[in-house]
């Protein structure tokens, strides 16, 4: 899984029919320091994240491992909310602080 | 999933039989800032996408999960049409605006 | 799928059982102008293509949805010959003028 | 699979709840010099590693192939904690001397 | 499927039970003309391949096609042992002058 933070919404009407219902973030990935890295994806959200919130997301056809997800063509899913992470015992990031 | 425009098409006579029927696009991926990044994909179209509009493509094994790629050796798919698309708080795309 | 050129052959007599009699070929990926880009992939034929043609082929286990390729360890197939694709309107390559 | 050291934790209270209970790892991937290379992968741990141990990771469908990590949204996991490696005939890392 | 070197192994005693038994090779990829491309990656072998030999390696779901590999955490397999690869005509190795 990357870590990322959800920077905001998609929104699509003409779509597959079995994507219907589904919200899709805009994520932007970040790495072990909190740093952005890379391009932003598009991932379903299966755990009720919202803009501003750092998450983990997961691909391929784990994405589709979810109630929500399920035999959908998603191949992203947003699948935790993150509370907090360490690097070699420091903190790099606290829900309650962000 | 990648957000991405649709810039061409692509025809092709010689192919795997079950993917007969399928059309082809020319799809360059696109960042949260609407900007292209990385090279074109060849997408199977699942929505009806035209060239010039922005889409979502799924890739992997979930490429296969629309009724028009099942089991059919396809690893991109276009799920959606975009109408918009905001990151923090300011549109970034909007179909209508295109 | 990618685009890309098949610029040459590979052979392998100690192999895998299962992947006995697959042609297996190089292949260079292109952009959507018809320029190399990234390292060269070995992908297995399923439709046919000769050295010098250009071709689609799917990766992941997408490239094992062929009669040719299903059930074996192949993660790259070749499984269309392009014709020709367009850009914005305009060809960017013709099988026939190749 | 990739070489990795795990340099940290994360936790997540708000998830899907089929990875209740999993331990989330922060691993940093190494290059066969045991040099970091790219940016860290969230994995969850299948055999105990801890903070500081060099470990192998696989990823996509593979990292459901565990008792852990099975039909769970989770596309990278820990299978490995490395003893060591050796290139050319020399030792680029043994565990007992870490 | 890509090119690679087997250029070392890497031993592992605590380990997913379901690996036990499987020899991991360090495979330095190679691009079409033989040189070094990307970081090294750990396969299982399904051939026999010593150390100093170039092979074929296959990833994701498909290194989990061979009878060594199957329901197995591995998420790439050395599935050929190269004798020859040409491109445009010329050779670019051969087994026998290695």
């Amino acid at each position: 899984m990357l870590i990322a933070r959800v920077i905001g919404t998609l929104v699509s009407t003409q779509k597959e029919p079995t994507i219907e219902g589904l919200r899709l973030l805009v994520c932007q990935p970040l790495n072990a320091e909190g740093e952005k890295v890379g391009a932003a994806v598009i991932a379903a959200d299966a755990v009720g994240a919202g803009v501003g919130e750092v998450i983990l997301f997961a691909t391929g056809s784990s994405a589709r491992q979810t109630v929500a997800t399920q035999n959908r063509p998603v191949d992203a899913v947003v699948m935790a909310i993150v509370d907090h992470w360490e690097v070699a015992g420091k903190t790099k990031y606290r829900k309650s602080d962000d």
